[in-house]
């Protein structure tokens, strides 16, 4: 057979194609940047996408100004205040779509960055937004056009939106996503201080979506060494940083450490063998969020501990290397002992910001976890193609046994 | 003052912007994709960069059998084997020049990928070569113009041209360069079979070149986290790797892992506030190469370890990094004797392959050592901006000093 055909089995057999946000600025005040880098992409005509609260808290003016000093002419587009559906994601191809934009802008959450990745694509690719989405039942078509330019201004530390090759979209009751090289920004500008002003509790659930990026990057199946560089940096940033970001949310350097550290998780979710990312955690995570109304990085910090313990008997080796990064002290332990500390760490952490690990703390209903169990094992995990992404087997024994540890809060 | 006048002071007030080289694909057999990939780049047309060694090892006809497979009409274009000079470099520019290429394939070392690129840029921008490179005396003119697309298959492991921003033109007695985000590859192809008939002391050269562009990443003035995360991870790859693919040529393991930390390298001294990598070591090994007639790969190995000792009583805590991603112990050290670990540890890595570092065992004159001092400080040192970035002051009698150790081979 093939060398190839054991890239799930043999990590050297693997073949590892990457395609990296092409260009990236990084630092304090690099949101005063952002005239010069839409007049490098040589735009006469802005669609800047946002949202209300952005507006009030002062973080579009920030972009603005820069925007108008270099006498750019742009439009402000803002999107509802709550992750996209399919609803608001049709309205803002329609308005994209009769209207002649050369650039678009997302300054934001998530949302903000999704929606403006979603308007620079079906800007130039034709047909419905489902058909590029990604669905358990079949592949989604390709975009065949190159997106319009795009620049891409986190206000959060989270879902590193602004480096991933991702955009997710709310369809009925769960998640899906469109993941293409084209939905890359061109540029990511980069700024902790468009942070600051970001409440606690925001803070800590996003703070957590991005170390479970960056955990379940070392915990995939498919590890390779150059997402390893990547996301250990990231996992000891946000061990480092996001305390003090929470409970001391002026501390700029706190801040810087949290922006790098999801940006460096929204990149290392791109590269196609950590695959959004493909764990048990991310599977669970985008079903739950949705189904019983917690925050995304909510849920993600909820199913990261359980994920790493789930996969703890198959893969202590990746899953130490996860708590070496956070500062655990790992001498003289063996893999097992070791990587039972870094879950005890991750949850040590969710509990510091004041994120409980119990489902039965967010009105999950007890009675509806066998269903919805039966729901990720028969359908949701072939979205994630888990059989080739997760380390451990998924079985509908172990995973009903891991919801009902979840909504105990059993780590 | 306004913060980002102390960046060369403070790391908290750094603007860190940086091109990503836009895709790699890595691993065993990586080459047989080039057909597709170069289909995906629309190609039509295509000038394949290569050298009489390169195809005589059988590594051209790697390439072209997937060019055939696709029916991609190409055209061989062979560079003298040696490093490009102004003269070769106007060669292949009259080449490209009169012919209507679409896409330009390097394959080979630096030398070849090089040329590659530089055909790549002359093609579409107007003006001679020259007109473009650094200079200790005035800016070189910018590139206006896109490249040809290109892609970039290293067949060693070293220079990590595939993933860099940078190609290098030896002018006159010593080395010039061109460094834009549009001499960035459109694709790197690195496929650690191609490395597989690397002779002994090619392999020990290139890798101590990787290894000397990962280090003085982790010790320049402005390192970033971005870039030690690739940085440190590459460090780990040679010292893991470098003995084993030097004695056993045929390790492919360990040519995965020197393929892997070359392209890290590669990427890595692209980053602006790497630069190249602007640190004393790369100044002196540019100037000291040509000179005296030193490969590039060797003279990048003398210096290393003598720029981290030179640097040693600045930025010990940098370099204390470059020893613990080498395996070093240090577990009690302070950071000056930790540091002073990373030194011998990098001077023991060149000896086990075969790399003298005494200048003395190179033909290098030593009553010629006080005129090349005096040039790096009074006009070198300016094309690196070494004052600001490189840890340590630069002063002549320092550089005189160490010029005298590195010809004795004092460390």
């Amino acid at each position: 057979m093939e060398l190839r055909s054991y890239e799930n089995l043999l990590s050297i057999a693997r073949l590892a194609p990457l395609d990296n946000p092409k260009r990236i600025v990084f630092g304090i005040e690099a949101v005063n940047q952002v005239g010069e880098e839409a007049k490098k992409l040589k735009a006469k005509n802005i669609l800047v996408v946002t949202d209300e609260n952005i507006e009030k808290a002062g973080l579009l003016d920030k972009v603005k100004a820069p925007l108008d000093a270099e006498k750019l002419k742009y439009y402000v587009y803002k999107i509802p205040t709550a992750e996209p559906t399919m609803s608001s994601a049709k309205a803002i191809t329609d308005h994209v779509r009769k209207n002649k934009y050369d650039l678009v802008i997302g300054v934001g959450g998530g949302s903000c960055m999704d929606s403006a990745k979603l308007a620079a694509i079906m800007a130039t690719n034709k047909g419905d937004v489902e058909s590029y989405c990604a669905s358990a039942t079949k592949a989604p078509e390709p975009l065949t056009e190159d997106a319009l330019p795009k620049i891409l201004i986190p206000t959060t530390a989270g879902t590193g939106s602004e480096a991933s090759n991702t955009l997710v979209i709310i369809d009925g009751g769960y998640k899906t996503w469109i993941t293409d090289a084209k939905v890359l920004a061109d540029v990511a500008i980069v700024d902790p201080i468009m942070t600051l002003t970001c409440p606690p509790r925001m803070t800590a659930g996003s703070g957590m979506d991005a170390l479970s990026h960056l955990a379940e990057a070392v915990m995939v199946r498919k590890w390779h060494p150059i997402s390893d560089a990547i996301a250990l940096k990231g996992i000891s940033l946000v061990a480092q940083n996001l305390r003090k970001a929470y409970y001391d949310g002026n501390n700029l350097e706190a801040r810087w450490g949290m922006s790098l550290a999801a940006m460096l998780g929204g990149w290392v979710i791109g590269f196609p063998w950590v695959g959004g990312p493909a764990t048990i955690g991310h599977c669970i995570a985008e079903a739950l969020g949705p189904k019983w109304n917690v925050p995304h990085g909510v849920s993600c910090a909820i199913c990261l501990p359980y994920a790493m313990k789930y996969n703890l008997p198959v893969a202590p080796e990746r899953i130490r290397l996860i708590g070496e990064a956070m500062g655990v002290e790992t001498e003289g332990l063996n893999d097992y002992e070791a990587a039972e500390e870094a879950v005890r760490a991750v949850a040590e952490l969710a509990c510091d910001v004041n994120i409980s690990l119990a489902l039965k703390d967010y009105k999950v209903p007890k009675d509806e976890l066998k269903d919805f169990a039966e729901y990720l094992v028969n359908e949701r995990q072939y979205m994630y193609d888990l059989k080739n992404n997760n380390p451990r087997t998924i079985t509908l024994e172990s995973i009903t046994a891991l919801m009902e540890q979840m909504w105990e809060g059993e780590l």
